[in-house]
Parts: C-alpha cells; structure tokens; sequence
C-alpha cells in the first residue's frame, strides 16, 4: 500500500480543492472550529457540509451523505464517531472522493481491540481505493493555498516556507503559534496522529516536491515506517531542503510513554542519532529550538562553510555568544588578516578587531559602523554567515522605533555582503507584524530571536550544510569482499573461521597457527618468537576464558605444549562441542585496544559500532554509532568522536594511532557485513589493536541469523 | 572604603526622594531619554536639572548648579563629559548630595589613562564622602518607588520582586524586555558599570535587606570585589533569596574579550562554577534561562525537595518534559502508591498512571480532572513542585480565550493543592498584559514559558532549595590539626616531613622508613615483606623519578641494598640538594589512585580539587573542584561528581571503595589545608589510595609561599 502513497497522490489531499465535512454538528466543538477555520480561509464555499439528518449546521444546509453532494470533492474530513466511520468511508468512495482525514480516536493507541479497528479500518480505506490521513489527529492546514482542514485555532494567515510536522495533536497548536512568532512562517502544518496509512515519510516525501517549502520541522515520537522515512529524508537532503526533528524518547521514561500512548514501537536513541545523522536530519531538543532553526534554515541559503562571524554592538552579547559557541560546538573562527585590515578602517582606535566583535558605542554615532562591519566580515573567507546581534522591538511604544537607524543600517549591510547575514535579536522575543515592519523598513528578511537560540540555529545550519552537500557521495566501490555460501551462513563460526574472512576480505589479522597437536604448538609458537597466547577454537565456544580455554603470555617449548593440553582439555567442559584445534599467536602489548562491531538493528539495519576497550567503553559507555555503509572519512569521525579519542592521538607516551590506517579497516569491516548480507546477526573485532601504523584484528565473532 | 558602603547607605541612592540630572541637555539623546523616563514615572517634580549655562532644557528652566537647588537632593544623575566629572562631584558634595550615578565611559575599561582617571575619580568621590555608580554604566532603576535613574527606554511600570543586575548597559534594555515578557517582572534594575565602588556585591547586599526584592538576577562578566560578593551571597541564601547569575568568560574567546573591554580580571570559570556551586548561587547559560528562573523562584517558595510532578494533557509534552529531565538533571520520581489510588479515582480507565502524567483528552470533557490531578499529586511525598503543563494566549483572537475553562480548573488546582504547583505554557510566548487577565482570572499567580525552561528553572530552585535549606551548616569542629612554627613554613618540604604532617593531621599514610644506610632499607624491606619502593627524601628535589631518585618493586635484601645506592646517589645530581635519606615503602597493588590537592586562587582563596589518576584526568581532565571547608559530605559528593566515578564504586572486579572513609580523608586534607594558613601555597597528595576500606597516601607534596 505504502508504494501508492507518492507525492503526486498525496497533491489531492494536501491541496484539495474542495472538503467534504462529514458529520458536521452544532453540537460538536470540533466542528464548529473546523468550519470557523475554513470560513476564515474563504473555503466556505468549497466545503461542503454532511449531516446524517440533514439538519442545517453552521448557519448552511447540509447534505445527508458525500454522494448527494454531485460534485468533485477532494477531502472527506472525518468527525464521525468511531462507529460510524466505515460506512462514512464507504460513503465517500461512493462518491468519488479519494481522501481521508479521521479525526477519531480509539484505534491503534487504545489496546488489543483498537490495533483490531485500525487494522479494519486500513483494509476496508485500500479495498475502497482510498488513503487516511490520521486516525487520532486534528488534521492539516495548507496556509499557501490556504486550506484548512483542521479544528486547531488560531492559525497563521500568512503563509511562509517551514512545514510542520507533528505527531502530537495536543501540542500543535502551540508549536504553531511559536512558528508565527518566532518567524517561521508556515507552508503546511500536518498532525500525523496514527499513521495508519499516511506516514511522516510520506508526507516529507510530498513536501520534497513542494516548491514553497524550503524547510521542514518534525515532532515525533516514533518513525512508523523507516524505509519510507529515510528515502523521503534522502530525497529531502538531495533536494537541499533541511529536516530538523525533535524526536522524543531520549530518555527511557518517555521511550516508554511514548510507546504507552502511541501503540508504536520507539528505536533505541542512539540508533536513531546516529540514522538521523546519517541522513543529515537535523535534531534539535525543545520545540523552540525546532522551529527557530527551520525558520534560519529556510531564509537561509546553504552555508558554504559552517564559521560564524558575529557582529554586535553589546560586549556581553559577545561573550554570551562565544561562551555558548563553545559549549555547543558552533565555531567563531578567527578573522582572517584581511578582514582585520579591512575592519581597521572601520572601527574606532579603541575597539578590539576580532570575532566576534564588539563595533562599540562608535555606533550609535555612526550607524554605518554596522554596515561596514556586516560586509568587511561577510568577505572573510572563514565565515560563511554573518550574524548580526542587535535589538527588534516587538509592540510599538506610539513613536518610531527608536533603533530604526540601527536596523536601516544593519540592512544596508546585507545588502551589500558578500555572503549570507542574519539578524539576531538578544532575547527570544516574539516576532509581531510590527516587527515585521520595522524589519521590512530597513530591508531585514529574517531575524533569529535569542542568542543561545541564535547558536543553536547556525551551528545545526552549518553541520547541515556540509553533511547533505554531496548527498550522492555514497562510498567508492572498494574491494569486493567474499561471501560464504548460503549453506555455510549459519550458527556462530570459530575464531580460526572468522580470520579466514577477514583476511580474505583485506581485514589485517594477527597472525596465527592452528595447532592440532603439542609439537605443532610449540614449534608454532617458536616460529613466532616471544611469548605466546593459545585460545581454544570451536564453532559452539563462544566463552572461551570463562571454561579456560585461554593462556595468555606462555613461553617456551615445554610450557606452550602443557598449556596445549590445558586448553585442549577445556573443550571437554562443553559437551559435544567441535574443537578444531588450539590457535597460537604473539603475545601483543602497547598500543590502544577497541571494539568493532556490526549489529543488525530491526529498524534500520546494520550499525557500525566502534569503541575504546577498557574502562572507556565499561565506565563511560563511550561508543559511536553509525548506519552502514561508512567511508574510511566517516569512520574517522566516529574514531575522533570517542570522547577518549586523545588516547588515539598519543597520550602518556603511546605513538599516535595511524588514524587513515584505522579508519580504512574500520570502514572495511563495514564493508564486509554489508557484503554478507541480511543472513548475517552480528560480526564483532574485540579487539582491534593499533600500535602506530599496525591495525590488526586479535580475536573476532561471526554470527549468523540461522541456527547452525 | 567598601566597608562604608552598607546597605543603609545605599538606601539613599536606591530608594532616592529626588535627583538632580547634571549635565541636562536638549542636546543629549542620554539626557532627553533619562528625562523622559522621570515625566513618565513621575519624578519629573522630584527632579532637578542641572544645565551650565542654565538654559531652558527639556521645557523646564534649569540652575547652574547643585548648590543653586537650595534643598537636599539624594542622587546627583551626572551626564557630564569625562572632564567635568571632578568639578561636578564637587559641586554635588557642597549641595549636600551623597550618591552620584556616572554615565561617562572612558575610565576603567579604557587603558592606561582610562584607569589613572577612574583611581582619580574614586579618590575624589571618598574626600568627599560621596559614594558612586558607575562609570560607563546607564544608571539604574528602582520601580517599587517608580524612580528611574537610567536613560534605558521600555522600562515596565509594573513592579515585581525580581531585582536585575546586569555589567552590561548595551544588553540591559534587551533583559528588561525580556524580564517583562517572560512574568519576572522586576524590583530594581541596576546596570554596575565599571564598579569604581560600588560592586555587584554591595547592590546584592542592599537587595537582601529590600523587602520587595524575593529574587536576583545578575548577568557579570568578572566578579571585582570576591569578598563582599562572597558575604552578600551567603547572606542571600541566609534570607532564603535565590541569586541567578548568567556569568560570561566561560569560554577562553570570551574570558579574554571581557578582560579586555571591561578592564577586569575573570576568574577561572572552573572555580567560579565551584564557589558560586559553593554559595549557593544558580549559575544559567543564557538570558532567557536566567530571567525565567529568577522569576519562578520570586513567585515559588522554597521546595521542600527537588521532585517535580508533571500534569498535562499533551502527551507529547509528557515526552519533551521527561527527555530534557533526565538531560538537564531534573527529577520526576515516579508516584507513591498512595498518589497513585488517589489518582486512578481521577483518571479515565484507558490513562497511564504516571509521572509525568498525561490526563488525557478526558479533560476536555471534564477539566476538573486537571483539578483533582493537581490535588493528588500536590499530596505526594516525593513532589516539592507541581508543573501543569498547557496552554496561555499572549494576545486577544476577539472572544474570550478558548482554554479559560482550563485555565480555569488549574487555578482551583493551585488553589486546592497542599503544595507549590505552578502553570507550564508549552511554548516560550510572551506573557503579556492579556496572559495576565486570563490569568487573574483563573488564579494563576505565575507561569513559566517553556517546557525546556520549566525544566531547568525548576531544577535550578530545586537545587537551591537543598543546597541553601541549612546556610549555617559549617563544617562540624573536627580534631584540631597541627600547625608547624612559622620558621618553617617556607619553601618545598620533603616528603619525609609531609608523610609526618599529614600522620598528626589524621591523615592515614602508607607505612615507611626513612633509611640512611644500605642495611637499614634492607631491614626496613624485610619487615615489611614483599617488594618495596625507595624514594630519596630531599626538599631540594620534587620530580625525583626524573632524577633516577626512585626504584620500584625492589625484592631481596642485596637488591634493596644497591637500590638504596643507586636512589642515594641520585641525589648527588642535584647540586647542593639537601638528602634527608631514602624512604622505603611497602608496594601496593589494586586499588584506585587519586589525587587530592589544595591550591590557593587569587581571588577566592584555597580551593580544593579530587581526581581519579591516570587516564580520567590525563584524557579527560575529570576532576572536581570546591572552596573549603569542605564537609565529609560535601567531599563525597565532590568524588561521585567525577566521570569516573564508578571506578570507587567498584567495576572490572575491583572491589567498592568505602567512600565514606575516603570522603572523610579528603575532607581532613581540606581541614589540614585551612589550617595550615595563608602561609600555605600548595598541599598535594598524589596518589591517595583507596582500595576497599583502606585509603592510605603513598605520596605528598607540601609547598609554602615563602622560599626557604
């Protein structure tokens, strides 16, 4: 079914040109604002009016049922009781209508029984030809072309280019009204409710296509239908439309709420960090932040590169915006020896010239300190936005505002830069029609409220910027790797196996000899010089150290052959298990240890993990994460995102890791659980040593879905 | 001269009964706007201008000088340039004036000059008795008695019992709209300027004795006077008034851009954290954080815990508001049983018992479930504070608010609960005079807009309610500590002398001889069994490894012996050092190594720091900071802060440290330091050990501020 939902199908719906309102009631709060809205949006004459008794409703005659209507309706808008919302359906397909909105609650969020409705009610909607928007929702409103199908009040009238989305309906109305007065103005707001048919992929998907919206904000509790999802958002970043998501469910508390109250399954967090990073999907944690920086994204153009520089006429505006730039890894670079130049001329002798940068109180003498300033650092070629701290007022105090002059001089300087500027007001206030006025006095198209909102805003910009520049630049083709026979991919394969894939598939692997018998251990372990490890190798012996099939560091002929033996004999602790012989290898120190990893998660398919062994990965959890494929340069992000990373980079006396060396195996190991394929459960290097410029594999897991 | 300036003193600047405005001038934007603010609260008859030629200003006749007035005036209000500035305090001071209030910029911050002038100008003001605000500041204003001293436009005619601070003038307008708009409406406003005499602390002081003032808000980018700062702090948290600072300089970008534009020193943001974690000051990170905080804590009470208990009936916002709980620290605990009977008599049977709780889209029939969930979760033992989550408008659609019926049953809420609750609006919207009447209406004293907001200004006052609930809580009297003769508190002691120091202190210390001979280490290692370490005992050398002045792991009595030689005559490398002999320890193995340490800050004395050895401070520079004394308690909270904290409470098989025996060590460590003195530079133990029940120093470092 998923397939019939396109953009092209969803255009009627999501711009109908005429609404079916269907069990319209006086009595019916619901009603009574849905119609309020379309009366307002001057839709009233294409909404027609379905009540079972034909009573007249709304102050209109209404028809009793969608095929009286006798003419082309687009939307059935549904505020029927769950009952009778089948019949409506069968109603309305009678009629040609091909569009649902269901309003009623008490499907697949209300238990056993209701999963049952929303089951039926999907099956009966595809037998009929017909999509659902919903159920448990309240609605869409297109404010382009301004429809609205929704009960939610106080919807803009001035349409913009961020499109809404929000799985809750409760708080809809709030995030709205945060978007008009915070300066996102709205192209579409949806609530998805359910998602029985129509899904949040689906409806990116449509706003992908959309050529009024430039931008996309997302609430949501759960991703219903991640194939769809993450298509949608590939397409969304190819098309240079920013997604910015606040995902609930970070915590475990609301991952169970969430699943409470919505009947949907939530991803484990951090995959979904990771998928979202992957995809370029912006993530933010409050709904301010959401819609603050959908609306930058979307007066914005793409960032040629993330610096910031900032201009200011308040010295505590300054620090404020370099303390939070640090916390919150947005980079003020510093100016390059041109800009200084430049500015030179500008400022006053006492002011300091560096980013970001106080014009001082010369300004309010000379205005066009700003506007000089705006271009000398819209030029510098370490800044890829330009923001502009200063004041908007937002209710009129009768006279002219009395910083106009400041603001004229201020879009004098976006004007003339030569680079993408944004005007920041100090504190989140809201953004009224008389700020919007003063705005479009001194030719100011975008303004961000908020300093710490202001960094937020452009490093997510600037991290957006460069992760969806090259949205085709999927991983060269390297090396083909080899595959093992379907017959063989099953169970979990012995360590002697799993060296023997990694090495075929240009994975380094320590070396090693599979010793059958003392002597060949000994003379293995001679061959080798030095000391020893002999681990036991047996496809059902995962465990191998907790039966002591383990000796580690052992030297000399005799000693090698008795721990032969020992370790021979710690087979016999695990009946009937398949020894195939007794793995000798060097002993291994210095050097950093870590874990590679490749689990399948039942989303979103296979995650690379890599981590610090030790107390890194055991104290501190720290690990990164990332959906395959990875290149070597995305490995090498997620090896320097560690939060012990500087243990890779040589401290206390070990080399620096060989990060291009270690990237390169890491981004293989990828490669390989992606080659084997979906018959593959999980392949685990624990650990990989890197000692300089040697990467080597010393012990790694294969396991397959099928039970051997 | 700080010790003049008591809060009875300030009174008459701050709660002026008249001021003269020197310098008036039709010409000054300063002087037409300051003016302005004095007609519109009506000063304007208290008001006396002051012009040098005595022309006509601002509509008014004018005299040449504060002495031609003929009354007592309390503030003169100087607009004068720089260079009247000596002539007009004069003038001030033969009127009887005792406050002036300086706007002129080009003092402190401004060079060289600029600081001889500001000595000059302080010096001026003492001959003359006056105390001063200022310079390079925009006055201040006090709105309780409606006595604006300040060319700030916008300023509120409500007052409130927020009191805000702010080193900034060029921001000062920006946080008062936002304060205003945000519902922490204000007492006083002050901008401090460059704090020639009156700092930050002595306004903090006056605020603690003002009754109107509950709360304090202050942005500062250097604290210039720690110690009337660090006196009016405690006093605050002793009157249970809580102090929120939004403190600039925490980066390096901004601490050396303070530094330079305000011409003062910024403490190491490290410490600031811990000594305001100290006073019990809430320290935020942005404007709007600081502002909303300090709102809900002037409209909220102390919380009796830290608990929140959440209502609404947005499910989504359920979600947001347990995500950023369990980011930002905040608590939700989850219900008692009794809270949760209670409430399943109040909810519908298909609603999740739990918090946060979600009433469900029942209370839209029935908004007394709002009501009677307020009651029973007020009730629970867990919650110190109720947030109810929903909706306010900031601005009028024409009828009458579509949520008052909401709005309407929170209020009886609030009215019925037995303890704080408070109103939660889902998005940061201004609280304008509509919201008010809504309100008012519905009996709603405050509301917090946000639900990132709410979370943190609830944890901030939930914090602050512990950690001030006890201001006089000073460590107990523990066992005096020995205090060696000021002779010989100078230079470097050895550790010798250390291990001695800390032994009488309490301090338990790994046992040791210091050897002399060959033989004596040998017997010295035999008695103790097992390997030992020699270390060279000299308070000439303090980096012994690096001398070859320590051997570890030393067995065996020939081996002892010629490591004593060895580590003795490392000692002749280091010329003219004086060796005390060679200190043999017994090994220990396992366990946790700490470092524990006490250094001196300039500005606000010995601070004591805890860190866990190896690569928790080397990579990750974990460590926790307070100033002394530090309790045992306060101790163990110091080494539970740390990453690594689950090292102590026992991982990778070693066994959990008794933290009270350490936390009891490390406060000593603290007491011995306090001890010690202002003699005192430095007090260093590294590592402490703990392993188990047993801590015990291995090494220590004991250096004096004098050299020997």
């Amino acid at each position: 079914m998923s397939s019939v939902i396109t953009p092209q199908r969803l255009a009627s719906l999501f711009r109908p040109r005429s609404v079916a309102l269907v069990g319209a009631s006086n009595k019916s709060a619901f009603s009574r604002t849905a119609y309020r809205n379309l009366v307002e949006f001057g839709f009233a004459e294409k909404t027609y009016l379905v009540n079972r008794r034909g009573a007249e409703t709304h102050g209109r005659p209404t028809v009793t049922s969608c095929a009286e209507i006798g003419e082309p309706v687009d939307v059935a808008f549904m505020m029927v009781p769950q009952a009778g919302t089948l019949d409506a359906l069968t109603d309305a397909a009678a009629a040609g209508i091909r569009n649902a909105v269901i309003l009623s609650a008490g499907y697949g969020e209300a238990g056993e029984s209701g999963r049952a409705a929303q089951a039926e009610l999907v099956a009966h909607a595809e037998s009929l030809g017909m999509v659902l928007l919903g159920p448990n929702h309240l609605g869409f409103a297109n404010l382009v072309d301004q429809a609205p199908v929704t009960p939610i009040l106080g919807l803009p009238r001035e349409a913009g280019s961020v499109a809404l989305l929000s799985q809750s309906g409760a708080s809809s109305a709030a995030m709205l009204e945060f978007a008009t007065l915070s300066g996102a103005d709205l192209s579409y707001m949806v609530t998805l409710g359910n998602e029985a048919m129509i899904t949040a992929g689906h409806v990116l998907d449509f706003l992908v296509d959309d050529e009024h919206t430039r931008a996309i904000a997302i609430f949501m509790e759960s991703i219903r239908d991640p194939e769809v999802f993450r298509a949608a958002a590939r397409r969304a970043a190819a098309a240079g439309k920013p997604i910015v998501v606040l995902k609930a469910g970070s915590s475990e508390l609301s991952a169970r709420t969430a699943a409470a109250h919505t009947g949907a399954l939530v991803g484990d967090d951090r995959t979904v960090d990771a998928v979202f990073r992957d995809l370029g999907i912006i993530r933010v944690d409050s709904i301010e932040d959401m819609l603050i920086t959908a609306g930058a994204a979307a007066n914005l153009d793409r960032l040629e590169r993330p610096g910031i520089g900032v201009v200011s006429i308040s010295g505590g505006a300054c620090d404020i915006l370099a303390d939070r730039a640090e916390d919150l890894g947005a980079r003020l670079p510093e100016f390059a020896a041109s800009t200084r130049e430049a500015l030179a001329d500008v400022m006053p002798a006492y002011g300091t010239i560096q980013n970001p940068l106080d014009v001082t109180g010369a300004a309010i003498i000379d205005p066009t300190i700003f506007t000089r300033a705006i271009e000398a650092v819209s030029a510098d070629p370490g800044i890829g936005v330009v923001a502009v701290v200063n004041t908007l007022p937002w209710q009129s105090d009768g006279g002219p505002f009395a910083g106009q002059a400041f603001a004229d001089a201020i879009g004098d300087g976006i004007q003339r830069a030569s680079g993408p500027v944004v005007y920041v007001n100090q504190v989140l206030e809201p953004i009224t029609a008389y700020t919007k006025e003063v705005m479009a006095q001194a030719r100011v198209p975008h303004a961000i409220p908020g300093l710490r909102q202001a960094v937020v805003a452009l490093r997510n910009l600037g991290w957006w910027s460069d992760a969806t520049r090259d949205p085709g630049g999927e991983a060269p083709a390297r090396d083909t790797v080899p595959v093992p026979a379907p017959a063989d991919r099953r169970g979990s394969w012995s360590e002697a196996r799993a060296r023997q894939l990694l090495t075929e598939a240009g994975i380094p692997v320590i070396p090693g000899e599979l010793a059958t018998s003392p002597q060949q251990a000994a003379k293995a372990a001679a061959d080798f010089g030095g000391p020893v490890a002999l681990k036991i190798v047996s496809p059902d012996i995962l465990h191998k150290s907790d039966i002591g099939g383990v000796r580690l560091g052992v030297s000399g002929n005799d000693a090698v052959a008795a721990a032969y033996e020992d370790v021979r004999r710690a087979g016999d602790r695990v009946p009937g298990a398949q020894v195939e012989g007794v793995l000798v290898t060097p002993m291994r120190s210095g050097g950093t240890e870590l874990l590679v990893g490749v689990v399948r998660d039942p989303h979103w398919g296979p995650m690379l993990a890599v981590a610090l062994g030790g107390i890194f990965v055991e104290v501190l959890g720290d690990s990164a994460l990332s959906p395959l494929p990875v290149t070597p340069a995305r490995a090498r992000e997620l090896l320097e995102s560690l939060r012990g990373a500087a243990l890779l980079r040589g401290v206390r006396g070990t080399a620096p890791a060989d990060l291009d060396a270690l990237a390169e195996t890491v981004a293989r190991v990828g490669d390989l659980a992606l080659a084997l394929g979906d018959d593959l459960e999980s392949l685990e290097i624990n650990p990989l040593r890197v000692d300089g410029s040697t990467v080597e594999a010393l012990d790694a897991v294969v396991t397959w879905k099928e039970t051997a």
